[in-house]
């Protein structure tokens, strides 16, 4: 394997182990020795990879967001309903595969240093961008009730987000049986007709 | 005013200070020094009311969850669909007079003692299943559909919930307006009939 993609690799061994630790023990609580043990390595080793936690904290946040961009980019244009119910679908497998950098995207975005957080913010508002504008497609074909796009888009992350604060991946329902069941609530809403 | 009820006063204004300062500055970067400074106090009176910012902690937990119980307590038995219009209404609105304890109800759960976590925990499990039940009610008397109603209720409370990352007190909407908003999506469903 080439050295520089051997590095490529270790560094996301890193990333991973520290969104897991901080995931369980606090960002605040936990220091670079423990980040190195999380990825069974030594400080100093770490510190080839890394600079700081504050550094990772940030790699954490970038891989999260850019792993929700890129499926949604390679699906291509569905129809609005279909496109919501994978958009629903990526953020609840995402409670499952990637816990750690979920609890930190969510509680930690805060402590990222400001021009991070402005990289961050701008992926993460594109993001939603995206969405609004499936739910605006939506609207203009008809699918859709002609409700404030913005806060639709904010109602359907509230309820997939906020799995973060309850979903088990060895609880009873799969992530996806979760993201079927809030895209037909979404959708169909619960008053019975 | 009897001596009492004034050091209750203070002790309440304590904790609204504390949590208003954990909100912009971190629960783990706050000191105690800065928590006297929010309420007008000096170090050694703030340690007349509250021995550790853990005890400080808890009480804005207590205080948060018991304000919604109590909401729910008084308004006594409605119709299924009003009941969970005027809850979404409750949680919302707490975004706009309790900006601070929602932030550390929802993410510093934690980081509370172990005997105030389960205290806390106890309680909160019984709003929710409070809540659980109107959904159950809504579906025997045939006002909404026979979905699981535990899951039904984390979805209301995912779009509630979610709103104190994205909610601005001097924004374009009033808390009650988003309840509303949330409201009429959650029970007629975004598609268009």
């Amino acid at each position: 394997m080439p050295r520089r993609v051997k590095a490529e690799e270790k560094r996301r061994e890193v990333i991973a182990g520290a969104a897991g630790l901080f995931d369980r023990a606090g960002y605040h609580t936990a220091n670079m020795t423990e980040v190195a043990a999380a990825a069974g390595l030594r400080k100093p080793s770490l510190y080839h990879y890394f600079a700081s936690k504050d550094e990772i904290l940030f790699w954490i946040h970038e891989e999260f967001i850019d792993l929700l961009v890129q499926r949604q980019r390679e699906r291509g244009e569905l129809p609005p309903a279909e496109a919501l119910r994978e958009v629903m679908g990526d953020v609840l497998s995402l409670m499952e595969t990637h816990r750690g950098h979920v609890r930190v995207f969510f509680e930690h975005y805060r402590e990222l240093a400001e021009r991070d957080r402005a990289t961050i913010r701008e992926k993460r508002d594109a993001y939603y961008e995206s969405v609004r504008e499936v739910v605006e497609r939506g609207q203009a074909d008809g699918t859709f009730r002609d409700l404030d796009p913005a806060l639709v888009t904010l109602a359907l992350f509230g309820m997939c987000n906020w799995a973060y604060q309850w979903y088990r991946p060895d609880g009873p329902l799969s992530s996806e049986a979760i993201a079927e069941f809030f895209f037909d609530l979404l959708t169909n809403g619960l008053t019975r007709r």
